[in-house]
Formats: structure tokens, C-alpha cells, sequence
């Protein structure tokens, strides 16, 4: 099968998903993460909508990319105007992308009773507002808005409004089925309709895209019909982020067609990423990953039935319809006391501890996991706690510095900011040392003054930043006094590592996370000067 | 098109879901529920696996229901027994449950590497088990596991299987996709290949069902594609809960059929109580709701994006592809950065704010709200700031109190836990008041603090009580200065409102979010005394 062309407007059709926010910066990680995948196609944002999409097609234009492309998203001109002076296709210009994704109506309906327009002005507005962005020197792709819709309502004018697109010059026209509603069977017949048009009318290729929305939760499966009936391109977002239901979910997409339908969209190499890139993108927009998520879900291979256990063990094949390793993922068998000390046993290989040829050690970091876990705490993603919990279980740890006392305090005068300080006192052997810092609020305060403290003992402190400071609230039904969850990435010049804290108070949980971290890179520097 | 009938397995596939789990009472809570919907069929649980199970059977005997028929699940006999000497079978008979749904394997790989089994003592056990079954005056629902992959593998065997479950005596075959890999124009052939086969083959009805996973994303795809097909009978779940990805959810196929394919399985009225049914499970589960779940999720029919607002009012079809109110939903609109004036006009009006005949209201609150957008703050998830601000800028707002001050300490010695205390300074008019509080943590400190001394002087704050209490922080690329956005929510006895506060310092934050939850609630008191 032909390769079909990924296009993913996470960062712009996924920021209309309700609680999804990307600041400029945040887009740029995501846009490079999304290129090191092999994504075609990126779509920015709308210039002309909001101020933060232009800033983050100017950041953009310091960046290369392997293979990706990037795109910025708007309307047509408006009525009755000149498509050179109308200020989102300047903005769409002006901002600098080489491809631009206009979209235009294709529904009846949509051109008279909302935009109160003609059908000719509107055929028009598609067909100059092109004309302008190709004497641009842009790759215009088309967006048809509601094509599905409008092919239903009146089929010769959704056809007229892609023939105005390519009349414009555009050669790449994708269909949308924006209000999600419509049923796969439906979609093929339309999307069939059209290609056979496109060959029939055209001796030049024109490619076919779709857009598809998930409000009867066909989303994903309308892209793979589309594609099956001739489409080229199909568009998506991460995690199917986007508006009411979501976009079509790219983390599906992708697999489906490298895995099931022989359209190798990306290499088999990038195609491991793909449970790493929707991790980055549901961290970086703080939505919790969805576990039952296809493929990247970290249920996904999970098995729980002792049936289905025993069977996998025989042929991955009785219940797994994939190897998970091909998206990065990997299967879960659900806690047996069997299972766990396995899985302790190959975490302790995995970072240099012996626990001995006795079972004492691993029963007791199984127990202790098992209760913390419980609490509140996350192992999987704090692997320098773990290790120094597994460190301290087995008898191995060895403490760098040890915590007199600290104060923390803020102060508040009317409209002024706050203002926070920290006193900090630590012990290390018969040494002590007081010190005091400020900072951007309690926790920098006392991070700062911790790094002072001990960067006067262990002068390699110095090379150490924190990376990354995560809250969450653990138990919803919360008030002030609901847990909360603090993580914390840090790195130095070889390593990253993160760590964990868990309390009612975000202070402490933050100093926990906070002393992890020094903790672990003192001990990294201690077993590379030996 | 023919009515279709819905067989419901929550209560037992659901359960085999990563943290799903009901009590024996909740399912018979829950199947009172599935009944009032109008379900057809409800699996309540295998009776040979677990005791569990078998209680729900014994309880659910008390109960009367208007159309459902309770389902006990289990397998066919082990190989090389008697059917009337297997204990799986007898548990199904003497459970009670007037329908038995028993599988059996139809895919020769299964069937011989796994089960150690032949293929002619594979079709005895299918045969045998249903005719024993019969004998005990069961109604007999034949699941065959695996079928798809079966029949791919080796067509005859897996139309084999089902002959076999015929001659015993079932009219009811149920073709599973077990592992959830198969795309739905496979699916369809092989449906329509069965069908056919069965016309062609018996000169009595059978009745073909539909069992489907979400492992590819296509659950319900596949499921409404094999009732294209010609099946008369879908399984799946509420929420489409189930192992790894889930099962087929049927809060997105019953609202389908009934709306989008002329296949009334529940009654208008009946289908109005979708959405209930849906949080009732949820809740039951203790599963967060997945606001972007078709049809019954928060977001399902909530609008960001100011041009489909405007479209929206205009004429619902426009960005809705049905009325939310058929399954129990409403829609929602979101003040946020990318909305236009539209939505605030929606937002106040139907907050009761007079914006005036004059557009510059309306357009300094867009601005505003886009420029606080861009430093971190959202307010579609804030509607209690969002108010205080839009009053602000329209020259409405009237303050209840003033900060003066406040101080906040934290302290900590060696291992022992935090310690946190407050004392804060306000004033009412001219009235002062300073007072100080402790609490678990900075954040609760202050807030018992201000509520002491907002208590003197409006004794209502004492209805008033925080929920839930979220932090995030933004700009990913953090360290200890990074952004913090803290949202809380907040209730008196007849309101929920959400405030939200953004800042360097998580402590000027969530004072932002504090004070506004405060102001909040004595507004809508004055409002209520008038």
C-alpha cells in the first residue's frame, strides 16, 4: 500500500480540547518530538487568532527538523474583500510557515445561514484566497470544513468547493468531518465518490486527505476507511486530543497502518517512540494518560484473568493481538506476589544492587512498594526514590547529609507579591551549616537554600539543576488537605533522575522529592570517584 | 432496520478492567439500572470462577426487572468429561440465571497448542455442553471466542465450531473479537460470510451476535459494522469497561442505533437516561468520567472556539451533530483565549452581568482574558474567577474584604513533619481584623486563617467548604521557578464554583484562587439576601 502522509494538528486542533493548554515553548518540545517520530506534517496554530501562535512560529524558525513540515492554520478572506488585504491571510504569511492550511465551507447550510454569504462569493473566497498564499510561495493545503455534511445536504456544491481549491492552485484537499456524527459506511461511499471525481476530472494527481472527529467515537476508525478509499493524508492529533469528543487519534492511526495495514507511515525504529511521545504530550498538557488508551495505554497489554496469563505464557498470540514492543510498550501482568519479587529482582540487576541470595530483602521491598503505592507514591516514574528505597530495604544505603531543621516563611502586603525565604540547617558527619535563601516561592527558597548549604561540602552540587517540579493532588475529593504528589526531574551533566515526595503538605512533599535529589547525585558522584 | 438486542457484560467483562471492581450488592444496583434503560440481556458474572459471583446470582433472584434477563457466563466442559459432570456447568445451572452464555474455541491454533486439545473433541465439548444446558431449560447464548482470528486461520474449523453449538441446540452464536486486532472491513466480510452461510445452511433463524475489544481503537466500529452485516445481538459495556483497551461501549452504541441508524433498541424516553447511567457506573466504579467520552462525556458537546459558538447560536447543527438532550447531556460553552466576543456574551448573560449596550466591555474583557490566558491562567475551568474578572473590567465588582497582610510559616525539624502556621490581617470597610490559624500545609494554614477571620463578620462562610484543590505547573521546562497555576473549587450548600490563581509562587497563587472562592461565595450571598 502506499504511504499515507501524517499530519497532526495536536497543537492546534488539540488546544481546542477542553483543559488542554500548550504554552509557545511547550509547543516547540512537542514539535520536535512529533519530528524525531517521522510526522509529515505539523500544524502550529492560527496567527491570526492569538497572540501565543505567533510567538511560537517565531521561536520555531531557529529550529531544524529531520523530516516534519510546518504548518499554520486559518480561514479563507473574509466576504466581499481582497484576498491581499485580508489580516489572517497576512498573518498566515507573515508568519512565516512554509505550508498553510486554509480551511472553507462545503455545506449549503453553513454558507447561507451562518455566514450569510452566496454560494458563489463563498467559491470565490476559496479560490483567491489560494491564488494569493500559492503567489506566496506557500504549500497550500485545503481544509473542507463539514465536506461530509455538505455532500449529504447537496453534492454538486461540495464538489464545486474542492474543484474551486484546485482551481486555486491547491493540490492536496482534505476532507472534514467536523461535527464527528457521521457513520464509517457513509464516509467510504463520500470519500469514494470524490476520489473517483478527482481522477475523472483532473490529469494531475490530486492527493486526499481526511479530518475526522470523534462524537460517536469513530474518529480513528472513518481515518482508516478514508484511507482505504484512496486517502493520502490523514490528520490527528496526540492522545486524540481536541473539541467535544477529540480529534482522531494519531497514537492509533500511526500503528494501524504501520502494523495492520502494511503503510509503513513511519520506520519501525520511530514507531517504538510512539508510547514515549504520548507520555511527553499527556505530561506536558498535565492530563492524566488515559491507561485503556490503544496501544500506548498502560493497560493496553495488561492482563488480569488467569486464564489469559496462563495462555499468554504459551503463545504471546492467545490474547495479544501485537507485539507490544513495536509501539514501546510492554506487558503487565496484574500484581501476584509471584510477579512482583520478579520484577523487583530485574529493577535491582538493573541498577547495580545485590539483594542477596536470601528472600528477605525482596519480600520487604514488595511489602514496602506495595504500602507506599497505596499512599500515593508512583515508582514507575521516580526511579531515584526507588533506588534509594530498595537501597535503604537491602541495608546499602548510606546517607550524604542529614536535616537539622528548616524554616520556611512567606509574607503578603496588600497587592504586593509575595515574598519567601528559607533558614536551612544540615548535618554532614560531625560538620554543620546554617545558611538562608530566597526565592520564587517556598519551595525555590528552600531548594536554594539546601544547594547552598551543601554545595560548601560537595562542590560538584554546582552541576546539578532541577529539570522539572510536578505537583499533583492525589485523591480528588481533596479540599486543602488532600494529598499531594511532587515530582521533580534533575540533572547534572551525565544523568537525569527524578524523584519523589508524598504528603499532605506541599512542603514536605516537596522536600522529600527535593532531598531524594541531592541524595542521589551525591551518591552517583561518589561511586564515579571511586 | 430490525431491533437490535443489547446483551450488557459490565458486570463481568467490565470487571476484568485494571481497577474495576463491584461488590455483589453494587452489581445489583447497577443491573437494577441497565434494566431501566431498557437493556435486553445482562451478564452478571461466572459462577464457577469466583464466589462473588455467586452471591450476586442469589441476590439478583429477589429481584424483579421489566425486560432484562440475567446471564450467568462460563465455558464449555473440560475436554474428556461429561458435560453433566463438569462442576463449571453444574455452578451455571444451580447459580440460577435463566440464560447461559457459555464459550467455547473456535481457532485451531487455540484449540490445539494451547488447550492440548483436538479439533474433534473441541466441537464434542461446544456440542455437549449446549445440549446439557438445554436439558436444564436454559436459554443458551453460545460466545465463540476468538472467532475472527479463527476463521482467518482456517475458515471451515471456525464455521465448524459454530455448526457444532447449532446441533446442540443454540440459535444464538455471538462471534467474539477477543484480542481486538481486526479492522472493520475484515470483520464485515467474515460477518457477512457467516451469515450467509447460516441462511443458506438452516431453515430456522439464527441469531448472530457481536462481541467486540477496543484493543485497535475500532470496538465500536466493529460492532456496528457486524449490525450492517447482519447481527442481531451486541455486547459490550457501560463505559466500555473491560481488560487492556476495554470492551465495545455501549453508551456510544445505543445512542448509534437509535439515532443514527434507524434501530430503536431503547426507547426515546429510555435513551434520555443514558448519561445517568453512564456517571452512575462510573461512580460506582469509582473511575474518574472521561469528559471527552461520546455522547455522555462533560465535554461531549462543549464549544472553546469562538467561531463555533457563534455558529452554534446561530443553528445547533452547525458544530453539534445531535441534540444532547436525546441521551442526557446538555451543551456547555468555555470562556477562553481563543473565544470571541460571542461566548462572552453567552458567559454573561447567562451569569446575569449586564455587558451593556456598548461593545467596550466586552471587548476589554476578550483582551484581558487572552492576555491572563497567555500567563497561565484558564479560565473555561474557573467560572468563579472568570465572573469576579468580567465584573472587574464592566465596573460591577463590589470587594467584600481587603488583604492588609499575611505571613506564612513552615517549619521543620530533623524527621519530624512539617509544621505550618498563618496569620493574616484584613479589613471589612473599617473594620479590621487579624488573626492566625494552623493547618496541613502552607496553603490550608492560610485558608483556616482568613476563614477565622472572614467568620467574624459574615457568618455564611461557615457553609462554605473547598472540594478540590488542583495544582499544575506550566511552562514544563520549570525547575522550582517555573509557573504554578492552582485551581480550587469550592461549595455552600446549593453552589459549586471553581476559582483559579497563576503565579511563580505557589502561595501567592493559590491566595489568588483563595480570595476569589471567598469573594465568590459572599457575592452570591448579597445576591440571594436582595
Amino acid at each position: 500500500m502506499k504511504q499515507v502522509l501524517i499530519y497532526d494538528t495536536t497543537l492546534r486542533d488539540g488546544m481546542q480540547g477542553e483543559n488542554i493548554c500548550f504554552s509557545p515553548e511547550e509547543k516547540v518540545k512537542i514539535a520536535q518530538k512529533l519530528d524525531d517520530m517521522g510526522i509529515h506534517y505539523i500544524e502550529g496554530g492560527w496567527p491570526g487568532s492569538n497572540p501565543s501562535a505567533v510567538r511560537f512560529f517565531d521561536l520555531i524558525k531557529d529550529v531544524k527538523f529531520k523530516c516534519a513540515k510546518i504548518a499554520a492554520f486559518g480561514s479563507t478572506r473574509r466576504a466581499n474583500t481582497r484576498a491581499r488585504e485580508d489580516r489572517n491571510l497576512q498573518a498566515l504569511v507573515k508568519c512565516g510557515a512554509p505550508v498553510v492550511t486554509i480551511f472553507g465551507k462545503s455545506w449549503n447550510l453553513h454558507v447561507e445561514k451562518i455566514m450569510n454569504n452566496t454560494a458563489e462569493e463563498n467559491l470565490a473566497m476559496i479560490e483567491e484566497s489560494i491564488v494569493f498564499l500559492i503567489g506566496e510561495k506557500r504549500e497550500v493545503i485545503y481544509d473542507a470544513e463539514h465536506f461530509f455534511d455538505g455532500f449529504i445536504a447537496d453534492p454538486d456544491y461540495a464538489i464545486a468547493t474542492l474543484k474551486a481549491a484546485i482551481k486555486g492552485g491547491c493540490k492536496t484537499l482534505v476532507l472534514c468531518d467536523t461535527n464527528g456524527g457521521t457513520l464509517p459506511h457513509e464516509l467510504e461511499k463520500i470519500t469514494r465518490t470524490v476520489t473517483a471525481t478527482m481522477e475523472q476530472t483532473y490529469d494531475f494527481p490530486v492527493q486526499i486527505g481526511i479530518h475526522t472527529h470523534n462524537d460517536i467515537g469513530m474518529a480513528v476508525a472513518n481515518a482508516i476507511t478514508a484511507v482505504r478509499a484512496g486517502a493520502g493524508m490523514v490528520q490527528g492529533t496526540i492522545n486524540g486530543y481536541g473539541e467535544r469528543c477529540g480529534n482522531a487519534d494519531l497514537t492509533s492511526i500511526i500503528p494501524i497502518l504501520a502494523l495492520k495495514m502494511d503503510s509503513p507511515c513511519v520506520s519501525p525504529e520511530n514507531l517504538k517512540k510512539l508510547l514515549p511521545l504520548s507520555r511527553f504530550v499527556s505530561e506536558t498538557a498535565n492530563m492524566t494518560p488515559l491507561n485503556s488508551r490503544p496501544f500506548v495505554g498502560k493497560s493496553a497489554f495488561t492482563h488480569k484473568g488467569g486464564i489469559h496469563v496462563s495462555a499468554v505464557m504459551k503463545q504471546s498470540c492467545a490474547y495479544e493481538h501485537m507485539d507490544p514492543s513495536l509501539v514501546g510498550n510492554k506487558r503487565r501482568v496484574l500484581v501476584s506476589e509471584q510477579s512482583g519479587k520478579s520484577n523487583v529482582l530485574y529493577k535491582a540487576k538493573e541498577m547495580g544492587l545485590d539483594l542477596g541470595p536470601d528472600d528477605a530483602f525482596s519480600q520487604n521491598i514488595i511489602s514496602a512498594i506495595k504500602e507506599l503505592e497505596e499512599d500515593g507514591y508512583q515508582f514507575d516514574v521516580a526511579e531515584g526514590s526507588l533506588k534509594i528505597i530498595m537501597e535503604k530495604l537491602s541495608e546499602q544505603y548510606e546517607s550524604h547529609f542529614e536535616l537539622e531543621s528548616f524554616r520556611v516563611s512567606i509574607e503578603k502586603n496588600r497587592d504586593q507579591p509575595c515574598y519567601a525565604h528559607a533558614t536551612i540547617k544540615i548535618r554532614v558527619g560531625d560538620t554543620f551549616e546554617i545558611t538562608a535563601a530566597e526565592g520564587d516561592g517556598p519551595v525555590s527558597a528552600l531548594d536554594n537554600a539546601l544547594r547552598k548549604a551543601l554545595t560548601k561540602i560537595y562542590p560538584t552540587i554546582s552541576d546539578m539543576h532541577l529539570i522539572d517540579f510536578k505537583v499533583r493532588v492525589i485523591e480528588g475529593s481533596g479540599s486543602t488537605d488532600s494529598k499531594v504528589r511532587v515530582l521533580i526531574e534533575s540533572r547534572d551533566e551525565n544523568n537525569i533522575f527524578s524523584t519523589i515526595g508524598v504528603s499532605e503538605d506541599i512542603i514536605e512533599a516537596s522536600w522529600q522529592a527535593l532531598a531524594d535529589s541531592f541524595q542521589y547525585k551525591l551518591a552517583l558522584d561518589k561511586e564515579n570517584s571511586v
